[in-house]
């Protein structure tokens, strides 16, 4: 479904005779070859490819993946690092492209002092390609959020006083489940009461009271990519007019970034546009995160709409705008949130459900 | 319910003034703190404790950590690194130590540059008390396996030609968190046919068909703790001889395996005693991996029972022993898995659940 050759032919022209690529990221693996199993490395040099993996793995290698590979056994008495050394060693590697936010202390005192002449670099060429999505990842996204929004408009007619918050997030778990989701692409966060006041209150054995406000946080993972979706609700017409006055603001945050969303702006005028509607009503103290977050293989990825962030947005972009508005005091909070695509003339929305509680 | 302030005292002892330790595991923040979320990193001095973390989890400890401690926030312009710096800087810390094993590369150039004079070491302190469980940790995991084979007697009944094997994963895990579990531990395997070959063959959309073995790899998470499990089930009576042969085999590698175990002998020990039964029996080269490993906080711990693992067991250990044989050119496999306790004697074998097919 996805071309992961042609992935692979993407990384390999950045690559000189004498680099190789190391990719030992989960989500990097399955993004360059299809493969889906753990405690897999991969290394793209500029006219081959080798997985280092061990017995358990090989199976399910020839299953998942349709590139041409070559393999290399960790065994006992030859761990990754003796693979990786090997490799360096048989194909006169020079310089070796890591994530350093990722890669272990221990292997790069290890091969500094096994090869002290090799040169680890870093490079984006991967994170780069995964902010753009072609039409296949752009469909199976969108397919996902459709999953999910089914999911939420399921378990909210299932949400009343009496209902712990955990069940409502094992329902909604079996739910998306037997619609085809592979898993939750994080752990939900079904929160209700002061618990909406936890940016990330993971479902607990809480039970839902009347006249409060349930956080319903979650996204779902099928065929590899993620989705990601916030809404609040309450079972009944919300009488506190604070509440529904932090909705409002919230809400016009929302759209305030979501209209400022196209290619050539940064990430972060995204997030100004959010900040500054929040700002303006006397908030700002209590939004307590950026404004979003690129979501594909994994479910938090570049780009972060967020200060500081002068990534220019490009078309093919799809990122998260979930503004919030945490009020310990008043014990409640709301958040937001929709999926976004960046098209030529500004965002297509991709999350349809409506904004109200 | 977990005596996190004693843990802490332990781990306190083995530093000295100048020492910090680096802690950003999450499952070793919750075994030291009873914290839960992620993103968070705990720094444990001679006589203090902070968290470096981020506003979305302030109200978070606050509810889950009873323990006394500091905060230093992760805010715009000031992240993780920074943080860390401070705290070096403030405590005129001289030695940090960390698991190199996963300790980020860009993070210890970051510090390499601002502190030169600042040396990096490994412990293993907060892994060798992981290790031995007290009682409470005991009797909470043999309540998750508890429920854990509690949720195998259940998804058997429902395990028939013509179902899928994803289909039975999620039928599975609805019935273990209506019981309890927070989620699986890990990925479930359910396989089915030729599958078995694979070790780790999550949940396909395959259909099982008759007169076929499924394999059910799966544990929970629950209380903080992991439970790991695996039989094979066959909703017919096999006729195939060399199916009913290889599954007697395993059980009797898994019996000599757990008949080894005591405090004193050396975690190869267990692993050569299982592969001596399946060599002897001539299936050495279908033996593709280790024995087992420690399970805990973690799914996959210390001790691993493999060639060249010197580690002495101790009482109160809980290790899985789990052999199997692979034979894809007959298309099948089996595995068989017990989680034992090491006690003054021998091996407790914790799993119940009996090894017919």
């Amino acid at each position: 479904m996805f071309d992961f050759s042609g992935r692979i032919q993407k990384v390999q022209k950045t690559l000189l005779t004498g680099d190789a690529l190391w990719i030992s990221q989960k989500e990097e693996v399955f993004y360059l070859s299809g493969f889906t199993g753990d405690d897999t490395v991969l290394v793209v040099m500029k006219d081959r490819l080798f997985f280092i993996t061990d017995k358990r793995y090989t199976e399910q290698l020839r299953y998942e993946v349709s590139i041409p590979y070559e393999l290399l056994l960790v065994e006992s008495g030859r761990g990754r690092r003796e693979c990786l050394l090997q490799l360096i060693k048989d194909h006169r590697i020079e310089r070796l492209f890591v994530d350093k936010a990722s890669f272990p202390l221990a292997l790069y005192e290890y091969l500094v002092r096994q090869v002290p002449s090799l040169e680890l670099s870093e490079t984006r060429v991967v994170k780069d390609m995964r902010m753009v999505k072609d039409a296949v990842e752009i469909e199976v996204m969108k397919q996902n959020l459709m999953i999910t929004e089914w999911g939420y408009a399921y378990i909210i007619r299932k949400t009343k006083p009496g209902k712990k918050e955990e069940e409502l997030a094992t329902e909604l778990e079996y739910f998306l489940k037997k619609k085809g989701a592979k898993a939750f692409s994080f752990e939900p966060i079904v929160a209700s009461g002061y618990r909406t006041t936890l940016p990330h209150g993971t479902a607990s054995s809480r039970v839902i009271e009347k006249g409060e406000v349930v956080m319903f946080d979650f996204g779902i993972l099928k065929n590899g990519y993620c989705s990601d979706f916030t809404r609040c609700f309450s079972p009944f017409k919300i009488k506190k007019p604070k509440i529904l006055e932090i909705r409002r603001i919230v809400e016009q945050a929302l759209r305030a970034a979501e209209e400022v969303v196209k290619p050539g702006v940064t990430a972060e005028t995204v997030h100004q546009a959010a900040y500054r509607v929040i700002a303006d009503a006397g908030y700002a103290e209590n939004f307590w995160h950026s404004t979003g977050h690129g979501v594909g293989v994994e479910i938090h990825e570049d780009p972060y709409l967020r200060f500081g962030n002068t990534q220019i947005l490009q078309e093919g972009m799809i990122f998260t705008v979930e503004p919030g508005i945490y009020l310990p005091d008043e014990g409640f909070g709301i958040r937001l949130e929709d999926m976004v695509l960046v098209r030529k003339n500004g965002a297509e929305v991709l999350t349809q459900t409506d904004y109200k509680l």
